[in-house]
This record gives structure tokens, sequence and C-alpha cells, in this order.
């Protein structure tokens, strides 16, 4: 069993797994897995295998890169370990864990992975697998995150993806489809290679597509310097030199709230509810990127983003009986529209850059979440613009239209749109979650954008469909109460399934087939008997017993 | 359990369970089950609720209508029961199902409906579903597959999704995408509307999209009358009076062999294959299309279409253990390419249009198969043109270079590249198979098409990427035993996600969408124990018990 609850905190100074380095431009993540650091008994983590722990320390190290070191236009992604670059996920701690945690860590490890290319696509950081040794599965998984790929070429190290040969399931890491879809390797010799389990080297490796380059062990070093020189070289970060600190999350917890300084969770137990409730900022926008640099962590959007994040990987990881979420949002729509014009108008600087592509990777969490959504838009609110996203990310939103019988004074909740809905936080799928919304009828966006900036109340919000009901006070808790008791209700597989199908309308792009197609079936085949059943491939592996399958194909 | 084998042969004289009836350039299709006539044992098929029986009948009505019935250019698809539309799939039938059957099943079903899809964009007919009474679950799904819906209101009659509230599953053939991505339904509403096991009739189901119009009793016949007649107006399918009659397939079977005329089909239960051989035509192509349809259905293309669309339904279906089909041709490949030629040529011709897609969507099977494909490529093959398709829909090409040491006298196999590989018969997600091997190098797909009509020995197919691998005699027996055996002990549920990742690159479509993304969910959901185990929602239907279920959610 993993501890609870999970905590998504990290430090550089803390790590047991990675270490970061930086030397001008170009830092180097450095793997290095302490194997009796696992975060479950039960496994050791050998030959820089991983499990969750390992990946938490990844992912705060990409953010650290992303907001504390801003000069960094290059990352090498390494091994301290002779003749091995990753060995992928920990299989005995996959055969051990519950098909949910099985689930759960491969949409992380899935997140964290995607966050480097968003980095590389929108930060200018260009990553850099040094492949020293050998990368298999989820270690080759990782390089093919990367943009380049070196391998070491020594006449034995490999890249490989073992999982359906030695492990009956599929690489749980976007492998499959980064390979094709990426890489552009050809489906033939893709089946090879995935069918291989001791991988493909050398020219090979070149000629396939699956790694840039092979450089021998004595030119090794130098090679990937040299490559990463080059990266950085052709970086678009500007140079930036001082960087803005992520202090540690405060956190307030009892167990049946937990309180952020701008978000509050409220767990329902008996409901299986979490309430997510967002707060506008109380202070006013800085005067420009100078300043909110020195507000540092506590500049509003940054703060609210990684407050929301930690929730999000909170709930999903620890709370996964509570099925529903409710998002509501709190404070002075003023304040948060003036936070978002100025994000917009500084979307130049590297630190506003940073911070917006933080929040669009928060809200795309949300949206590959696998909960019910639901978002209360009622009397003191304040969805609006970048926080209009968090409606727009829930299956169905609510708004009462007027007040509450016993707060007769308030004033009745209205949403407000900005441009923040118009492109700045696109879905994993390329669409803003407006587009998406009216797959079927974008002439009505463009008609939306009339209406910037306008305040909407209920009626005003209904008719233009931006939420999916609006009962007054005499309906409005009990239509809540209804639907929160059926969710509660129904299947939470088929819920999941679809909500997955539901959200995603239109295009799809490699994350949303890693998240949509890939993800679904290795849920399918992580819970089949010939992986996950004693006899199964992920039980038998390293037992010297071969697995015993049904061979029916379906 | 199902009789065994499941044959595919129907013909509308002996339907239990559906009436085609054809007045001019409206057809009728009209579903009035027999609830005795289920395949299988065990359940009645109640309320106009379908099993693989019943959709085995709409598949054949569906191509009688476009080879036999040339001069129908719109469909109403309707039911004979009073008040009742369709309640889709049986639930009992479902329930008592093995994995491997609903998982088949519901493939089959969303191959009829894109099929559906397939007559209205290709063929100029045009479906209106005409819902004269409740529409439930895969009963919506059939009319969402239509280009119109017409449901009657009279106050009760309503279009629904019901499978997630009293099931636990998803719905099973289409109807998450169609909702959304074809009928632009909001997602907020879809979510409503998928949740609410009575559904939405009248005005509410036009304004959220669900159906195109609502009417009463008194004017329900005329109205849909009327937009058929007005669909059929506006129809790009020529006149034509004259069908060409899709006679009986001639089969000729043992244990190990199913011999049609142009197909043969080798079963090797020891090693778990199964050998598909196409032959070529043993007559030259017709002299004009007139010609053509007076060979029948004897024509080649249409000869050997059939009788591959047969044969691969059949495997499916009856020989699920049989993990690897390995994919020959045999004969003269310029005979192939003379009627290549001719289909080219004479592709605005009804019938000849007809051929052409109908092989595009039986190649379109050999794409969403969950079986590993290899082509072998060999001497006396003829893998040119359309039939080269087959060895590009496969996982793997092995070519022998040169000859069998034992018919040295033999041409070495060559391949040819002709238009067909182009751009007649797109996958699914709309890429020509040629493209979608190339996905990572576009610009190669133009420089193969400087080799049109060349013969493509092995040593120029392999270094032009057609083939995988190109052994000589000394090798190749060895090499294709090897993979064979390979297969053989591999999880065949990780095969099937490898293989159904690996075969679409690039772009997705609802078609996709339908195959990879809807599919791989419900596949996860048909095997969770909150639908299929002994508590599960499918098990306790109708039970008057209520499912017990983990309420984790992954």
């Amino acid at each position: 069993m993993p501890p609870t609850p999970v905590r998504f905190d990290a430090h550089p100074d803390t790590y047991r797994h990675w270490t970061l380095s930086v030397d001008g431009a170009v830092a180097r993540l450095t793997l290095d897995v302490d194997e009796r650091g696992g975060l479950v008994e039960g496994y050791e983590l050998k030959l820089n295998s991983y499990d969750l722990g390992v990946d938490i320390e990844l992912y705060d190290a990409l953010q650290r890169i992303r907001f504390e070191h801003p000069a960094v236009k290059a990352v090498v992604v390494g091994s301290a370990k002779e003749k091995v670059f990753c060995a992928g996920a920990n299989i005995r701690m996959l055969a051990q864990s519950a098909h949910s945690w099985k689930v759960n860590f491969c949409k992380f490890t899935n997140e964290t992975r995607n966050g480097m290319e968003d980095a590389s696509a929108h930060s200018g950081i260009a990553f850099v697998a040094a492949v020293n040794g050998s990368a298999a599965g989820g270690g080759y998984e990782l390089a093919l995150a990367c943009d380049e790929i070196v391998l070491i070429d020594d006449g034995s190290s490999a890249v490989s993806l073992p999982e359906v040969p030695l492990l009956g399931v599929l690489p749980g890491t976007g492998g499959l489809t980064r390979v094709v879809d990426k890489r552009g390797v050809r489906k033939d010799l893709a089946d090879v290679f995935a069918t291989k389990a001791d991988g493909v080297r050398g020219k090979t490796a070149v000629d396939w597509k699956l790694v840039d380059a092979t450089v021998p062990r004595s030119r090794f070093a130098d090679a990937v310097a040299e490559r990463a020189a080059a990266a950085a070289a052709r970086s678009t970060r500007p140079d930036a030199a001082e960087g803005v600190a992520l202090t540690p999350l405060v956190r307030d917890e009892s167990d049946t709230r937990i309180a952020y300084t701008h978000v509050t969770v409220d767990l329902d137990r008996a409901a299986r509810t979490a309430t997510l409730t967002v707060g506008a900022p109380t202070t006013p926008a800085p005067v420009d990127p100078d300043a909110a640099r020195r507000e540092g962590a506590a500049f509003w959007p940054l703060a609210v983003t990684r407050e929301l994040d930690d929730a999000i990987l909170h709930l999903r990881t620890n709370e996964n009986t509570l099925g529903t979420w409710i998002l509501k949002t709190a404070g002075d729509a003023d304040a948060v529209l003036a936070h978002d014009a100025f994000l917009a108008a500084h979307a130049d600087d590297w630190f506003v850059n940073e911070v917006r592509h933080y929040l669009k990777r928060t809200l795309k969490r949300l949206d590959v979440t696998s909960r019910t959504l639901l978002a209360l838009v009622e009397p003191g609110s304040c969805f609006v613009g970048p926080l209009l996203e968090l409606a727009l990310a829930a299956d169905r939103q609510y708004m009462l239209d007027g007040v509450f019988e016993d707060a007769p004074d308030a004033a009745p909740a209205e949403l407000r749109l900005s441009d923040a809905n118009f492109g700045a936080y696109p879905m994993g799928n390329g669409l803003t979650r407006l587009r998406s919304r009216f797959h079927g009828d974008p002439a009505h966006v463009e008609a939306l954008a009339k209406h910037l900036g306008e305040p909407l109340p209920a009626a005003e919000a209904l008719a233009l469909g931006l939420v999916t009901y609006a009962p007054d006070d005499i309906d409005y808790e009990d239509e809540v109460r209804i639907v929160v008791e059926e969710r509660a209700s129904l299947s939470p597989d088929a819920l999941t399934g679809m909500e997955a199908n539901h959200r995603f309308t239109g295009p799809e792009t490699p994350e949303t087939k890693i998240f949509g197609r890939l993800s679904a079936w290795q849920n399918w085949i992580f819970i089949r008997p010939n992986a996950a059943g004693p006899d199964g491939a992920l039980r038998k592996y390293g037992t010297g017993q071969r697995a015993d399958f049904d061979n029916e194909r379906v």
C-alpha cells in the first residue's frame, strides 16, 4: 500500500533519485535511483527503474527549470549509472499495485512527459536524452519525450519497448504513439521493435528513426554536450538571469478540508464529493513583469495554479472514491480580470509565459481527470476569463438564476468572457474549451466573441449555451443534490469512459491519442487476466515461469 | 453458445427480422424482430432488440440496396412495431456472452453503421430514420448512423442512451462519438442525455440536436415520406434501373480449409494461423461497365471482395484463437492490374463505384481486425495495385528475395504500385496505407509515385520501404517460422492493443475514434467487475436488484 497521502512536494535539496545541475544555458537532469527509495514497500528500484516517487521528483525538477532557471535553454536528461540509462517503470511495483494505482501512475507520468514537450514547444527548452546504456520501456519513453536522443554505441546498449514481449502490457507512457506519430517510425518496423525484448541498437536504431545518433563511448559526452549547446543556441528562450523561487506550498489540513492560500478543498466522504473553491486575487495586478517577479510564488496566477495543481494530484491519487468534483470560485471578478489582462499584456515576458503555460497544463489535467466535474456558479463567484475555463472544463455547469433566499442582498452571479477563453489555454486537442463545446456550431464561438467583457447573468449565460442549467433558488439546491446523488449511484467505470469521450470532440493530437486511445487500451490490458491475473505476464515476470495466456483474440 | 460456425449469408427472402421493400427511388428497411429468432439460446429479442443475427440481415440488406437496387436514392429505416423503434442490443444476450463475443459483436455492428454513412457519402444513398417510438441505446445509435432522424411526437416516445445509467457500460455502437462529433451536441447536454435513462423527446430533442424533427403521429408517415423524397431528389446517385444480383457465395469447406472461387483459407490450429490466399482474375477485364454487369457477381473485383469479406467475418467470429493471419496472393499480376485499370477508368459508373467502395470497406475491416497480419510475398504472387493494399494493411511484410530452392525456375516475386495505392482505398483515418506507412516521411510517398507500374523485386521493394524484410531462400522460411511462433507466444491482448495503435498514425476521424478510443474504453468497461462481474450492472439488469459497484475511480 502507498503511504496515505502521497505528497507531490519535492525540492532538489532532498531528491533521492535525481540531481539537477545548471551550468549557464544547459541544465543536467541526472537519474541515479536509490534502489531502497521506493514509495511503497515490496520492491527495489533496480537499474534506474522508477515508481511514482521518482517521477514526482522529475516533475518538480521540470517546474524548477521553467521557473527558477530562466537562463536554461537546453536540458540533458542522463543517468549516473554505468551502462544503464533507465529500465522504466518498476515491474514489481506494477505487479503488486491495484488497477487504479497503475492507471493513475501512468496518467501522471504521461502528463510529466507531455510537460517536457510543452517546455520545448512553448518555453524554448530543448531536451537531449543522453542514453548512456540500456533504455528499456519507460526508460526509452522518457527519451522519446525529449527532442533528441543520443544513444551510446558500445556494441550492447539498446533502446527497447519490452512491455509486449515480456510483460503482456503496452508501454504505458506514450511509447507506441510517439514511436509512430512523433518520430515517424514505419509501422512495420515499429511492430518489430515493440515485440523485440532486447531492442534495437547502433545504426539500425538510427535508420529506423528510433534515435537521432549513436556515438562511441569515447565521444559520447562531447557529442551530447555539443548537441545541448547547439540546441541552446537555437533556443527562442529569452536571456533571463533571475528566476522565481517555487517556495513550499502551504496547506492547512483536516480530515474534511484542505485549505491552501487561494484554493480550498472540502471533502464529503458520505456524498463522495470534493468541492474545490478557487479564490480570486486579493491584491491588485502588478504594474509590470518585474513587479510580478518580486511577488514571486505569491503572484496570484502562479500561486493559485500551483495550489490547484497540487489539489488535483492529491485528490486523484489519495481520494479516488470521491467520484465527483464540484468546482466553485469565490471573490472579486474584477481582480481576476485585472490579472488576466496583465498576463495577456505581458505574454512575451518569460515569467508570464511560464505562468500562462502552467495554468494551461493544469487545466489540461482537469480535462483528463477521471472524475465527474460539476461547476456551480453562485453569487459571490468569479467565473470570468481564466477561471471561466474551470467551468468550461466541467461536464456540466449549474448557475443560480438570481440569489439564494437566505442571502437576498447578494449580487447574482455573472460570467464574463475574456480573451483568455479564445486561445490562451487550449485543451490537448488544440481547441479552446469554447471551440470544443460548440464543435457543432463554430459560428457561435465567433458570436460569443462579441460579448467579451460583458457581465452575463444566468438567463443570458443559459441562452448563450455557456451553462447547462440555470435554475432559480426554488429548484437550484434540489437539482444540484439530485445530480450529485445520481453520479454517486452510477458505475465509476462507465462514467470515466463516457466523460473521456464527451470531453474530446473534434480533432485528435498525439497528446489526446495518448490519453484517449493508448490509455484506454492499456486500461483494458491492465485488467485482463493475461496481464494481471495470477498466471498473467505481469505476475510471472522474473519468476522464471511463463505466463499462461488465454489465446482468444477479441 | 453461438452456433458454430456463425454464417454471414443472408437473403431478403429468408430474413426473420427485417423487410426490404423498394418503391422507385425510395427503399424501406423495416425492423420487425422475431422475438424467438435469436442466434443463440437464452434470450428473447423483445422490443425490436437485436443480436448478431439481426445485424447480419441488416448488413445484407445494405449491400443489396447498393448493388441490386441502383435506382434507390433514399432509405427509410423504420420499425413495424407499435410505439417501438428499436431497443438496441439485447441485454440478456450481452450479459450471457463472453467478453470476446461482446467485443466482436460491437465491431461488426460498428462496421455496418459506418457502412451506412459510407453509402450516404459515396453512393448518394440518404438514410432517414423514422423513429416511430422509443429508440434506446443501439436503437438510437442506428438512427444516429442515418442522415436524418425524425422522431414521433406522441408525448412519450424518446431517444435515449441508457447504457451508462442502466447497464454500467457505454453505448457500444458509436453513440457517444456520433452525438458530439457528428451531430454536434454540446458536451454538457450530451452528458445529461447519456445519463438520463428515459432519454429526451419532443422539442428538447430537436433543440439539443439529438434529432432533426419531431412530428405528431397524424403527420409522421407523410413527414418521413417527404423527407425521403427530398433526400432522393438531392441525391447524386445516377439513375440506373438494372442492378447486379449478389448470388450466394460458394464455399467448399473442410476442417482445415475453406475454398471460395478466388480466395482460399487454410487453417492451422496447431500454429494458430489462418492463411488467406487471394487469387488473381483468370479472365480478362471486361470491355465496359455493361460487360462487367453482365459478369455480375462473378466480376472478379466484386467476387474476390465478397469472398474476402466473408472470410474475414468468418475467421473473426468463428476462429478467434487463430491469432495470426498470413496474407498471400497468387496468380497473374497483369490480370489484376487490367482489372484495376478498368475500375479506375470507369470509377464514375455506379456499379464500378460500388465495387471500389466495397473493396475499400473490406480492406478497412482488415485494419481494425484484432489479429496479427503478416503478408508473405513469394514467387507466383500478385501483390500489385489493389492487392498490394493487402500487404500494406499487414503489420509486417516478408518478401522472398529470389526463388525457393525447390522451384528454381519460378520468376521471383515483384510488387507493383498503381494509382490504386495513392487514393482509391483510404483507411478509416482518411489516409492511404502508403501515406500512413510513411507518416514520418510524406515526401517518400511522392517519390514512390515515380515508380508507378514498375516491377519491384525484393531488393528494390526493401529499399523503397515497401516490405519489412527480404530474406533469401536460405533464411526466408526460418524467419517466417520464427515470427509466427513468436506471435503465438505473446499476449493476445497486448498484441491487439499494440497493433491498434501502430496501424493508425496521424489524424483521427469519427470512424477511427469509434474503433480506437470508444471501443477501447468499452473493452475496458466490459471486462470490469462493475459491468460484467456477478454483481455488475450488466448481470443485475432486469433482476430488480441494484448493481454493487466498487466506487473507486481510476
